[in-house]
């Protein structure tokens, strides 16, 4: 198992069955850009608000991982996650736009580019519809894709690109603990509804599905990112 | 398989692992009442008025599983359900009820009984919490049991019994047709979620324990309409 | 007030705030091309099994306004609309399929353009995160956009357009019908939650701009439809 | 204003409209019990035991909040209070309860008393079927109602009460601000959907039923909590 496996089968399996669209959304001119510093600075600030206005469905998204919790271990993960979130994550782009003169409110009420909807609303979709579980399928590529962006480029980053920072953040034993934990987490909760053998449930192949398409929403993401305005 | 099965093995499969509450709520001393006759008519009339209230909840509980259907014959059955109950079963209580001089509004907006708000709330929660056949589990018993308990009165009760009208509805081929259409529907959302061997599945103990919850609230809303008031 | 504002004061004040989107999706390329013929069969074919997807989740959200119902006009009209959809809207797009060779599963599992997930996601969440009203702030722009865009191409479109059969079915008395009861139920619905001077509530702005945000997600659909693949 | 109206004239509100409701709740025997000493350390137990089942769902509801927030403060306040009871509020009852050899995990599983079903069930739906506020005002008697209880008993109870630390919990200043900070967001959120007069909006009654309601579930709780067993 690789250190970007994260100590999960679970994200290991789904990512595999998601092989193309993995690829696209992990190595994204976008990511290229962060890391070789070629990204132009409007579209990392117009990246970084509408980011800020995902990380707000984000934290809903978990905030509803804790209302469809079966256990302890999964309540608390997600109640972690969501305050993980909402006072911590959140504060590089508070802080990085501050600089700009955009306060948190105007953040907040930003206006959202349409494959954002489309990303946030189809996760928080997937947990009203299913199950805990489901809800996971399709909150992983963000939480584990935002690890493995983070961690290659740390190691691959010209020295001088200014995106460090942002690179530093998910790269940093902070966000890399969270995807342990999620990870570790996705595979008891994986276990407690799929049985010992988690593809040979009905159910895998919609589990796959799900992670495929919230993949091919963060290349969307990216898409909207490059083009540099809603 | 039984006639009262409904062709279903997961209805039966849950029954069985309810037995104890299962018989508490299907020969209940208020059922016995209807079918004998002894049942005081203020009885009744108050468990009308609460069980339209409980119907309007149950009709919401089935709207929620449109919202959580995976497949087209999931979703076929729900709506036809949803439709069933809001145009059709609840007439019987606002015709009968039109004759005591309550309109459906007041039976609209009747006050709840704690028993109504705890079964049909944890039916909304089971279904909010888990996916479509958590809910299913959920609303299981009080579908199937309604078949079980009009069509053993409908063998057993007295002649004269004023309740007549409450046993042809629930023995009649519409409902009892409910009955079948939802069991074999249960049966397939059951597979396309276990497996071919459900009970060997990991979530099997919470469904059976979801089912045997709610079959124990039927046994409080029998129990509330014995006492007779809210 | 003109026939086209199906004698809802609501509706009518929601589309002149969205002056601009409500334009772009009323008389877009998409609805011009069904009028005069010009819209290549591709695309229409295209459209309509996209449009089928649509139609699921559209079943799902009002089945949610079920849901969220807090009165029996408002319980009744949904669950009505949800039956409306699931077992007869759906069937136009179901024959015209079923004449190229596509089954109905086919079409509930076909690959969603993500101009249609953002659309039916957000309607999702509006509802999940909000009131009922809220829902049908998104909601309206579809019920309402296509009862006008159907009678107005009724009156405008070329005599040979071989989409008379789609006109006929939104011009027509069913379709324009269930405009004038939501219409109307949406009336009622705004005065029970905001008063008798809806647009003075502080709420007004929030709803103007949700039915806003749906309809610009409308105009992405029909461009999406444009574009002929998913 | 009194200092037991943690400066929320919404809540005071709600509470006047509730008023004899209010009373049996905050002055329940079971409240005098904890004040005086008299109440059976049994009933003490099994109250800690399903208040830890009500708080797991009472968390459930807050992270409900979450989903259902439309502003930055009304997110903050309720990821944090998601926080403050799933890692602190919840450690009073786990290390109680260790101490009489029950782990946190049969805390979890525990056979919840339909009483206890009742509340959380009809809180959770108070905010699936309504908006954030309509949330609020059912989780309300909760929140407020400990914090006066609390406060009162530090003031009245026997000084040799073996209830003193379950006292000292909710009149301390933690939980005390925690109402202070939720009064003062539930004026914001009344004033943001109702307008400057809020009992003025035709929503007023609903809501002022909905806290009226959740307050004769948590004199049921009460009462389950004398009674001694599920």
């Amino acid at each position: 198992m690789s250190a970007l496996d994260y100590s999960s089968t679970t994200f290991a399996a789904w990512r595999d069955a998601a092989k193309g669209p993995w690829q696209d959304y992990t190595q994204h001119a976008y990511v290229k850009g962060l890391g070789d510093g070629t990204l132009p600075k409007a579209n990392f600030l117009h990246y970084l608000i509408q980011d800020y206005v995902f990380l707000v469905h984000f934290s809903r998204a978990w905030a509803l991982a804790v209302v469809k919790s079966n256990t302890l271990d999964e309540m608390k993960t997600a109640a972690g996650t969501v305050d993980a979130l909402v006072n911590h994550e959140m504060q590089l782009h508070v802080e990085t736009c501050a600089k700009e003169g955009i306060s948190e409110d105007q953040l907040f009420n930003a206006v959202e580019a349409p494959e954002n909807m489309a990303y946030t609303r189809f996760v928080m979709d997937a947990g009203l519809s299913g199950d805990f579980l489901d809800l996971m399928a399709a909150l992983a590529p963000c939480v584990f894709g935002y690890g493995v962006i983070g961690r290659t480029l740390s190691e691959t980053a010209a020295p001088d690109t200014p995106y460090q920072e942002w690179i530093d953040t998910y790269s940093g034993d902070d966000y890399q603990g969270v995807c342990l934990s999620v990870g570790e987490m996705i595979d008891k909760a994986a276990q407690a509804r799929l049985g010992d053998n988690p593809t040979n449930n009905p159910r895998w192949k919609s589990l796959c599905d799900t992670f495929t398409k919230a993949t091919r929403l963060e290349v969307g993401f990216w898409e909207m990112a490059m083009r540099g305005h809603p």
